[in-house]
Formats: structure tokens, sequence, C-alpha cells
């Protein structure tokens, strides 16, 4: 459910050597706005310019045909995200861009950085100007600060000097950069469509474009591509690998292939173990739509307790939804899903969900699904409960709003009000993965961080 | 597909005794959105005067907080539509509303009228003035001009007057007055809510706002609500009752409960026939989402062909879209679904869809179904081809567009491009039905029309 | 000053036999614009059918060069208003469109009728449903109630049927009709570009689009321009006339010719008579721009007292400006005005307005001239004390407000706080004006009502 | 006329130590747009933080009273500009405000630098980003860069290697600073509301505050006003004046106090110069409304000749007025005046003109007043032919444009189509003026620049 899940900031995308560069990447960032749907991004370059366009709201509201067709050349970056709010949120919409030594540069950022505030300081106190709060003015300015020869070389001195969570989408007049931090927190994809090389965050952004995927880009690459074709640098290394295990149970498209292997197959798995670990006696199995319909599939599959749809989702639901008065109960969730009385009444149901943040949505769910006639209710999570904050770019609340920090699952059950709730062990869930176990980040379930965080940072969300 | 698909005008609701009137009716229509999601409009009354707000676009954008704060009143009737276009589109949204002899009268209008064009021409004839093309309109003026005593029994005596389909939710400053034609060609039915009564076009806009589901409003009754609570007068009778069977087949909300059943059971039945009728060799049966999801539950439980979802839809399609040039094939297709490749790679596939139309989106979903590697597909549809146009309310294209208008079921399988085609038989299809056969309208199959429709109108559509 | 002074309600602009005759209603109306800025509306014919549009506030924000692009046609009327508030008002922006029996019919309308309340609860009675509370709605309801055979005649037998203040411009689609009450309370005039027949309120209309002004149309007449050319009929007679004196003294442009002569040659000639009752020991004459400018120099021409410009009009005055809180002294004249100290220190200054409603704003501006540093303030008006409400179309206020309907010229004087007052005298009035004294309404000053007025109207208003 | 006219880029306007602070700036920018009415913007401090509001638009379109409830603080400064066209505009709205070492620090400014370009390449060089091509920029990152301990030592050595002309008006979270370039080039005053202190481009700032004025900043002057009261500095000096001289010829309001004088004093003895130098048998004088009014009645009260309002300007003229295709001739000045026949018909007219840049419009608008009837028109000009492109602020256009640049004062007569052209001389002109001759920059008639100018910029204009 959407506000007990973590969100993540963004989806980048970035193309070169297309003539309709601006439109492709506005149908990327259409295919990647589950990845953060409040604000868009376009920066455009022609070999002479850069030309931009930012605004607030989901892709098709932010770009008109008129403003695509003022978005001319052949090379792109573009970005989407979960913006925050507050009278400066226009400024903070990526791409960033700024006009330094070597020209125009702009940039996409998908991840968080754990060492910005360290970083800032230094160059502020050397005279530098701030415009946003965001890291990627940040890797802008060290850029600038540079006194390497070329763009490319430049980017590269300053993301020696970065800590954390990366994929980067540059763009310079006349070339497309892009990079992804040597442990590899978040997905990135290297495209092909004609002669023009896509970046991206997820694949279903080439699909989308009808573009070939051709392979991820590694953990520490750097990826240039200009007039000379496409190159490969690789600067960084690492001591291992902390692919987002958040990916796979949420976050992606379920059609999407990242860190080498398709999402849905991965969920299905999921869901499968589920099953082994947690049976129930039920009559049917239904899904929390839409993210956890493929675990669902999976448990059904394995239990071979029948699937069915009893919940329907509205695809109506925007931000700006109304709130009536106190009259009506678990009104935030009926606005989003109406229980199919045909379906659940009499029975005994296993509600397949991906993953429990706050609980708040969850209970009233429950109840919803009881009202509407639902003999017995088994919530099932397909992944163990998160109790560890992220400080690579997943927005969890702080630690006082996740509930499995402070509870026990059986509090967890009472409080949300259902017969029975079982999580995925962390075993299974690794055990579902395409990769060795010790390519993951688990860190919001077992609190083991791959990469140190600033003091500041983690107090402010440890204790907040 | 959307727009393969026929369109229904309108949602009405109607709401009497609660103070939050306005803001119900914004949940009711909010519900309703997939009735008509172009425009909406509330009307208030507080047995002073009445209030109105009316726009073009989805309910969550036409209405803030701060206009519903000033829809004052105890009552409401609201309206969404699928609008046409022009430049006139705003003086055509629902509710209408006019002054007249007895005081403002509001209306909201969900059907087809079939003699408008006469009915029309008599009265500005007589002198009456005319602001809109609407069938709304013409209801009012007949009201306006009959000389009986109250409200109520002019509405009766314009009511006597209409032929075709009709929905009505009237509003005057201290009454809602409900009606359904004799036919009972589109749903309405009647609720509660603590001491307030609510008509609704379906239920599931009762469930929203928690209101109770009472019974339907029968065909020919009218149902009027004021400070004397609720009556029900039923001055009309019919040779037959004549339910639109498509509302079971695509356009309610699988939730709701229309013509005294659950719309999710008859079309899991409508899948159940359509699996005796056309079994298929197959691995794998998915749906077309989201309207054609419970007939492929259906069909996959009765074939025992395992259920899968192999189109993933997105969400965040809006009317604006931009479509970029030439470049990208099957684009209209590809904004809306994304092939899921782990699940469809060297499987045979049986493709359950509703219905058929024009029969242009089936084909690009079937081609780029094949290119994530489908090794057969097989498309079965859980109705008889579409013949004939619909003069009471569903926006068919005219006869020209209509595929199976002209071809025939190989030609057309032959166009789609698919292994095989198989549509459910008329028998079939009322067989799945709650109600007897001779209840429903099923002239879009068989041309038996049951209402006569004024020539010209039907010229238009039968030659268009 | 603008707040204090009376409001008329519209201008009125219409054109035949003109390719661009959206355009040029365009600049007739913004030309008209002083006659009221808050609404503006275009409808145009082309033979076949009327297009409208119609917005809230000054027309260059009304019309787009897209909007007027697409109203096409050789012929068109428009309407510029002083807009009322309140939630319905886009509802009541002129011209009123509506379908009738002849086919379309729009209407726009200047003047106020003092018998709308009889024929408009007449035809309620007999059915005629009504969408505004414009009078305009009224007579085309009469026309389309007429059993005459053509446009003409209709509109004819209804223009017979009404009381009060007109000039209206009627289009169909291939006809433009113009009409005058029989009383010539407003102006209206005609025009010749090339082959294109205009009517306007005013000939600064007539003059922004280069035509030539040929006459005025004549109280009582009925002008009529089709393809057949222009004909003037004159089904109405009046037992006398009624110019609005108000016209010259205030609302008409300086540059207009209305009512047969030049305002700039009347208002010049009111200064010189006002210098003759009222002459003063002073330095200076100024004037309260810009309305009183051509008055002020008559005055400064005849008394040989040197006219000065001692006050600064801001012209960046808009309708939304936001008042600081309490902190600044006379606020709404000081965005208004700024007094020009090298002008009016230690100087005696004669202050020429034109008239006085309610007296608060000449109280704030005599307050800010003294500040500057005037020795003394001697105030002359060019027009007698308003004691009486207008019922043919001057918004003034109720006779609550009218400062004169109740206090002396003294208490006036001390209420504005000024060393002198003199009023101009009705006979000094008169005998400025071009024509007959007989000619002119002079009610608001005197309370002779030409026509007579619905009690319940004057009841509003006088006691109001 | 408006176009014809050079344009200065802005007003300026600083408050510190009053409650309403972002209220009393507002207004002051109302009084200021007369100096550039297309964008706006305030930026408040509240001794923690800045908060800023700046869009496109007169002021009044811009902030709304939410807007300036949202705008806390004691402090602020704000800024009125006539912008540039173009994508990036808004982000080229001043104030300009970025965060550095000592916390957040806002700018705005008035005038040309003339040394931009080498300041400019230097620092981005060093590795700073630019966000806007404004020279307000530049100032910022010098601030930033110096090593200086406090925020005004760094302004004053940033301050330092500025060339050219500046007024300013900087806000950190507890400071104002005013400062004015050392040559004095645009006016700067120093103003008192109670217990703040107020810093603005023109003294009509202050009155409409109600504030008194102090004096002016002096030219090289840094005003530093915070919590410990007002403190002046005066690091800088200059070897002589440059105070504009065409902000009393043109810019300045006529109610202002700028240079140590009355503007309207100013342009009185301009008219009365030109009536000596330039005397004409007419029988009226009229001006070209409003900058030519005062020196018009300068003109006819020495020479005698009757001053008459033959031009009515139209005060509805927005920026987005649509013309109409070829038909009506001379429009751009029809639009913006209307002659008055009875005014101008058979006399001999004398038009002062305060200063002629194209020739454009004075050319059609003596036309104009020939075709209503004028018998003579002779054209007076209150200053020289303007020869040479402004480097300091006033946004003439290029070389190309400037009439007189290429033609003889016969030449220019002849291409207007007048009896008579009368230039004041540049004699006549320093004559009038209240300040010693070598005070004033005279570089727009005589080409004598007293700031050297950068190659490539003087390049530019010069060619252009």
């Amino acid at each position: 459910m959407i506000e007990d899940k973590p969100r993540e900031a963004c989806g980048v995308f970035g193309i070169y050597g297309h003539e309709a560069a601006a439109r492709l990447t506005y149908l990327g960032l259409y295919a990647l706005q589950h990845r953060g749907d409040e604000s868009a991004g376009i920066v455009t370059g022609d070999g002479k310019q850069l030309r931009a366009h930012k605004g607030l709201g989901v892709v098709s509201d932010v770009f008109t045909d008129e403003i695509l067709s003022g978005l001319d050349g052949h090379l792109a970056v573009g970005h989407t995200r979960y913006s925050t709010t507050g009278a400066s949120v226009l400024t903070n919409v990526q791409p960033f861009v700024a006009n330094c030594k070597g020209g125009p540069l702009a940039i996409a950022h998908n991840g968080n950085l754990t060492n910005t505030s360290a970083l800032r300081k230094r160059i502020e106190e050397e005279g530098a100007l701030f415009q946003t709060t965001m890291d990627s003015e940040v890797i802008v300015h060290l850029a600038a600060r540079s006194q390497a020869d070329t763009t490319v070389e430049r980017i590269v001195e300053a993301l020696g000097q970065l800590r954390g969570a990366y994929c980067l989408a540059f763009a310079t007049k006349d070339q497309v950069i892009g990079a992804r931090d040597p442990y590899g927190f978040r997905p990135l994809c290297l495209g092909r469509l004609d002669d023009a090389w896509i970046i991206a965050s997820e694949s279903c952004a080439l699909d989308i474009v009808g573009a070939e995927y051709v392979r991820d880009v590694e953990p520490g690459e750097v990826i240039v591509v200009d007039k000379n074709g496409m190159r490969s640098l690789n600067p960084f290394s690492a001591p291992r690998r902390a692919f987002c295990i958040f990916e796979y149970i949420y976050f992606s498209r379920p059609d999407s292939r990242i860190f080498g292997d398709y999402v849905d197959m991965t969920r299905r798995k999921l869901g499968k173990e589920l099953a082994i670990e947690h049976p129930a006696e039920a009559d049917i199995v239904i899904a929390v739509p839409d993210a956890a319909n493929t675990a669902a599939l999976g448990y059904s599959q394995w239990s071979q307790v029948p699937f069915e749809m009893g919940l329907i989702r509205n695809h109506y639901v925007g931000r700006t939804f109304i709130q009536p008065s106190q009259g009506i109960r678990d009104f935030k969730v009926k606005i989003k899903f109406n229980p199919v009385g045909g379906v659940l009444r009499d029975r005994s149901v296993v509600v397949v969900e991906d993953s429990i943040v706050r609980g708040t949505t969850l209970r009233q769910l429950s109840r919803m699904i009881r009202q509407a006639g639902a003999r017995e209710v088994h919530v099932r999570v397909s992944c163990p409960p998160i109790r560890f904050p992220c400080f690579y770019g997943m927005d969890f609340q702080t630690m006082g709003e996740i509930i499995a920090a402070k509870q026990s699952v059986e509090a967890i059950r009472a409080h949300v009000g259902v017969d029975s709730l079982g999580y995925l062990s962390k075993e299974g869930m690794l055990s579902a993965m395409p990769n060795s176990a010790e390519d993951y980040c688990t860190a919001c379930f077992d609190g083991e961080y791959p990469v140190e965080v600033e003091k500041e940072m983690a107090k402010l969300r440890l204790e907040g």
C-alpha cells in the first residue's frame, strides 16, 4: 500500500544519438514513474547548448507537445522523482544544470550519498555558492573544481570522493555519461536503439522505446557516449556488491530485468518460499494489488489454494484527493481499494502483501476485508520484518514509524487484527534471489550497512 | 482496451438528508468514474437555493476542498460523464440547472433518449430557448411546461413523454427525485446511510461512502425523497425489461451489484462458458487487464490452464499523452501495457478479452505478446461479436468502425493476427446471466432493438 | 475617483460585412472598456452558425490570438461590462446566446430595464426556463415566444414590451440588428468601414478600427444589417428624449462623440461654467486625473489660474491589489495617486473633480494634498450634488451611501475637510450641454424620473 | 512612447526593522514599476533564514495575499525589472539568492556592470558554477570567495572589483546592505519609517509607504542596517560623478526626488529651455502623455501658447495585445493613443515629446494627429538627439536602430513627417539641471563614456 511503502527517490534515463532524444526520454521517464511521480525534468543537448524543462507533477502533466518540440538535440538526460514538499520544491527538481568551466553540465541522480555534509561544508568554505539542497549539486561542484583536462576526467575525479549509492546520468552539450557506484546499490542498464545508446534505471524504459537490452552497467563502471561511440571505464572498485534487495521485493516493475534477472521471476519465488514457510488452511489467496500480485500467484501455485481477485484497486487515486470529515471509517484505504463481496464472503482468505512499514493501511484493509464477509484473514508478507532505516535511497520513515523496529510479530498481528501473520525469513528471501546471498544489501532487515554513514545522518534517522 | 471499448456516457448520484451531501456526492462520483471521467458536476440544495459546480476533468481535478466547502446543503445530485469534445463542451457538462416556475431544478442523466429531436422541435416551435444539446435540457423543458401542481407531478408528466433509456437524479431546493425508465436499460440502486437516502448508478458508490445497499430502483419507478422521507411511485410500465447486458460484460465495476446481482460473479461465469465453448491447448491463461481479469480467472479455473499475469498495465495513462513521431511501433498499446517476458517466453498463451469493437488495439497487443516470446496466441472473447450500434447510451463507434459488422470471425482472426479466435455464443452469454434471457437488451449482438428509434438517429449510426 | 464613481454596466459593439469581424469587435471592445472592464464576450456568425467566447477580465486577457482565430464569420456582436461578483458570475457574462425557433440568437445589452420582474414572472409561469438573472435573457424569451414570421419582427414585438433604457446589438447567423430605446438614455452610434456597417456605444470604438462615424442611432430606431445592406425601422416613439447627462459629465471618453457632440467640448464648458459660478483666489488649478482633466483645463482657461499637474495617477492599479495591514493611512488613494510635492508646496490649490458620490476618496485625497504642502484646498465639482439613484444603468450605490442625499454642501465640505467646496448648479450644467435642456435625464440630481419604475426595484434602491 | 523609449532594467527596494517588511516592499516595488514591470521578486529575512518569491508579470500579479503572508521577517529586499524574453527567463528574475559560507545571501541590482565577462571568466576557471547570466550572480560569487571575516567586508571586497553602474540591495538573514557605485549613475535614496530604515531607487517608493525621505545614498557609499542600527561606510571614491541625465529627462517618476532634486521641477525647466530655443507660431501645445506632460506645461507657460490635452492615453494597454491583420493603419499607436478631434481640428499644434529613439511611433502619431484635423504639427523634443548606446543600464536599442545615430535633424523631420522639429541643445538641457554640468553622464548624446567598457560589450552595441 502506497503510504506504507518505502519510496525510492528516482528514475534516471539518458540517450545519445537519436533525433527524437527528448521524446524518447519522455517515454522512458513515463515508464519509470513508479520510482517517483511527483516531478520530472529533461535536459537535451545539440552539440552547442543544453535546453531544460522541469516541473512538478506526473510526466504527462509536466511536458506538452510544444515543450518537447522546443527541446532540440540528439542527446538527453531525464529524471523523475518522488519529491519532497515545501516552498523551494521546484528548485530541487532534477536534472540539476549549471554552467561551469567546461561549459554547461546536467546531472540526474538516483540514490543517496552518505558523506554529503562533509563535502558540502568543505567546498562552501572555499567560496562555492549553493542553489539547492541536492546531492547532485555537490557532485557538479566537485567536478567543476577539478583541475583535470576533460569533463570525463573531472567527473571521475568527483565520483572518487563520493560515498554511498548513486546511479548517475550526465549530459554535456556533446556527451552523455553514465555511472554506477562501486557497490551497485541501485539498478542501471544499458540499451541500444538503432545507432543510439541508452542508459536507464530499469529495462522497462528500454521496452517502451523499442530499444534492446544490452547489459547492466556494472558496479563502479563509467559509460561515456559521444560522437566516437560508447566506451566503458572502470576507475572504481569495491570490496563487495550491495544490490538493494528491496528492488526485487517491491520497488522495480515486475516486467523489468534488474541486477541481471527478471523481477517477476524473483517475486514468484518469494511467493513460493512464503508458501513453504507459512502455509495456511484457507479457501483462497488474494494479493494487495498491484505490487504483491506476482508473489500471491507464486503462493497460490505452490500451495494449491486458488488465486482470486478480492480487492479492486481504483486507478483514479491522485495526490490531491479531498478527505471528507470524520464520517467515513477507513477512508484512506477505501479510496484505493474496494473489496469484492462475491469473492470474499464466507471465505478463509490468505492476503499476500509484499512488505509492511507502519502497518496502518494493512490494519484498515484487513478490517474492510472482514466487513466484506471474509471468515478468516491470514496475512503473508514476502519479506522479513523491516527493522532499520535505509541510508542509500529508500525513503522509509524514521525508526519511530517502522512498526517492526519495536514490536514483535505477534504484537503486529494483534495490531493489524488478523488471524495469523507470517513474514518470509531472511534465508527464505535470499534463497529466492538470482545472485548469491552476499551480493545483496539487506540492511533494512538486519542493520548491517555495507557503506559507512555520516554520524549526523545516522542519528537523525535512527532516533527520529 | 480503452479506445476500442464502448463508452457509456455517465454515472449519476443523488443524496438527501446528510450535512455532508456535497462531499459524499464527490466520493460517489469518484467511485463511478469508470462510467465517464472527462467531466463532473455537483449541485446541492439547502432548502432555499441550489448551488452548482461543474468542470472538465477527473473528479479530483474538478473539485477542491474550497469548492466543496462552498456547496452547502443537505441534498445533492452529481454526474460524471465521458464528454464529447468541441468549443461548447463546458456548456454540456451535467447536472443541467435552470430556473423555472417551481424554482430552480437540476437534473443528472445517464442513458440515451430516442425521441429527442421530435420533442425538441415541438417545444422550440412553442417559444422555448435552448442552451445546450443535451437530452437533459429537453426533460426540464417538458417539466417546466406542465400545468400540473407539484414538481413531482410535472416531472412525471415529462417522463411520460420520453422514449429510450434513462436513469435520472433531479434536485430541487428541498427534494431529490430519482427515476429509471420502464425498460430498465441502465442500472440504478437505492442505498441508506444513517438517515440519508442515496441513489446511485452502481453499488460501488454506496460502498465508498459506507452506505448500505437497499435494493435496485425498479424499471419505471420514481423515487421521491424529502423531509417527509422516501416514497416510491410507479407511474410507468413496459411490455418487457431490457437490461443492458454490456454492463455485465464490460462496463460496470466488478465489485458492483447491478440488476440484482454481483458483476464479478457473472463475469466469472462468462469465463467458464467461454472455456467450455472454446477450450485451448495452452500453457497459460492471461487477461487483458483490468476488465477481463475475472473472466480470465473463470476460464482458468474451468480449463485448469494456469492463470498468469502476462501484461502489466501502466496506471499513469492520461488523456493528454503525447505521441512521439513514427519511430515507435504499436505505441498506443505500449503506453498502456508492457508484456512480462519471463511469463510469456516460449509459452502457448490464451488471452482473454471482454469484447472487441474495432480490433486495432488487440492486433497491436497480440503482436507485442508474440515479440515477448509467446509461442502461440489464442484469443478468447467473453461475449459474441458486436455487430450493431447502441442507441441507449453505449458510445460505440458507428457501423463503419465495428469490425464484426462486416467481417467474419475468421477474417477478424487473420486481421488481428492470432492462432485462434473464439467468441462466446449468445446462448453461452445468456446462460451466464443471473436473470432470465428475455430480460436483457442484446441489440448490439443481434440488432433487435427493444425501443423504437427516431429515423434520423438510426440512419446516422447505421450508415456512419 | 474610481470607487466613488457611478459605473454603468456596459459597452456594446456590432459589425456586419467584414472578414475580420471578430478582431474588429475585439478592438471596439478594447476602446469601450472604460464602460466596464470586468468581463467581455464576442459572438460571431458566418451564415451557418454562431460561435461565442466569453470570459472574466479585461479584453486583452479574455481573448487570445488563437481564440479570435476560431471566431470565424463576417458578422459579430460584442459586449464589455462591469460585472457583479458571486459564484455564478460567468453565467452572466454577455452576449447572451440561445437556440430558438428561428435558429441561434445572441444579444448584447447596455442599460437597465424597469419592468423586468413582471415580464419574467409572466413567461416563467408559461413554462420558460431561465439560465441567468440578466435583462437580456428576458428579451430573447420574448422574441422566441412571438408568433411573428421573421426574426426582426419577433425582436420588434419583444422590444415593444420593454420599459426603461436599452441599447442592443443582436446577432443571428446572418443578420446584425441594433436598437435604442425610444427615450435614448444611452448613446449608440452608426459607423462605416469599407462595405461593413458598425454600431457602437461610443464613437471612440469607430476611431480605433478606422471606421467613419455616420450618425447616431436615433431613439426608438431599429437598425437591420444583412446581405441586402442596412435598413432603418422606426417602430417606437416616446413623449420626450432622456439622454443620460452623466455620460457627458463623467462616463463617456473625452474623445467620443455622443448624443451628437464631442464629449471633450462639453466638459470644457462645464469647467468654464464652474469657474463662473465658483471662482477661487488660488495659485493653481489641478484635476483629479483623468476624468476631470478637461473640466479643469476649462476652469483654468476661464479663470486664468494656471493649470498644473499636481497628482500623478498610477497606471498599474489592478483589481486584486493587496492591502497591507492598518499601518498605512489613506492607502486606497495612495495606491492610485501620488501628489507632486514641487507643484503643491505652499500653494493655494483648486482641485477640479467631476462628481462626488460617497466622498470617501475625496476626503483622503484632500488630506494627501495638504500633507504635500498645499496651503489651501478648494474643491470644485463639475455637476450638481448627486441625490437620487439611477434606474437606467448607472450603478450608483444605494441612497444610504450617496453623501448628498442626506447632507448639505457645507456638511460635505466639512466632512471632506477642504477650505471651500463648490458644485456646479443644474442650470449651469444644462447650459453647457449641446442639446436643449429638456432632452436630458437629470434624475440623479432632481429625482424626476422620465420612465416609471417597478415598485420593488425603486424600494430597494431608495431605502437600501 | 513606450516601444521607442530607453528602458532601464530595474528598481530596487530594501527595508530593515519592520514587521510588515514584505508588504511594504511590495508597495515600494509597486511604486517603482515604471522602471521595469515584467518581473518582480521579494526576499525576506527573519534572523534565521531567508524566504523568497519571484515571478513574471506586474507586481500585483506576482504576489497574492497568501504569498505575502508566507514571507515572514523583519527585513526584506525587492526588485522589479524589465525582463528579457526566452526560455530561461524565470531563472533571471531577481533578487538572486544563494547559499554560501556566511549563510544565505540575496541581492537586487539596478544598473549595468562593464567588466562582467572578465570577472566571470576568471571565477569560472577557478571552479565556480553559474546558474544565471546576471551580473548579480557574479557579485555574489566574488563575495563568497573573499576570505574576509564578515559578510559586510566580503561584500565590500567584491564591490571593489566591479566597474560600471550599480545600485544594490543585499539581504542576509539579519542584515540589509545598500550600495551605490562611486560615479552614482543611478539614483538611490535613504528613508525612515518609525524605527525602520529603507533604501529605494526613487523617493516615490518612500511616499507610498508613508516613509520620510532622509537623503540620497552617496556615490561610493555602503549602508549597513542591522540590530545595531544604521551605519555608513565610504570605502570607494571616484574621479567624478556621472548622474544619468536620462533619469531626469524621461525615466524617473515626476513626483520623485532624485540626485537631490524634484524630477518634476527639472522637466518643467527643460520645457522652458525648449520654448526659448525652439519657439513655434502655434495655437496650442500638447504633450505625448504621460512622460512629456510636465515639459509641455513648461513650454506652454513660457511661450504663452495654451496647453491642451489633444491625445488620450488608453490605460488598458497590456503586453499581450493581439494585432489584427494588415487592415488597420498605425495600429500600434492607435491602441495607445486616441486624438481628441475637438481639440486638434484646424489648429497648428506643438507636440512636446521627451525623447526620440527610433522615430517609428512618432511618425505614426504625427500622421494620426493630422488626420484628426490639425493644420500644422511642430514637434519639440526636451533633450538632444540620442546618438550613442548606453552601457550603464538604459536599454536602448543597438546603434542600427537609433535614428539620430545616422540621420540629420532635417532627415528625421522628413521621416517623421512634421512641419518642424526642434531638439533641445545639450547646453540647454544642462542648464535646466539642478547640479553642475560635469556631474552628469551625457554619453548617449555625446559618446563620452565616464567608465571604460569591455571591448566585446562595446562592439556588440556599437555595431549591432
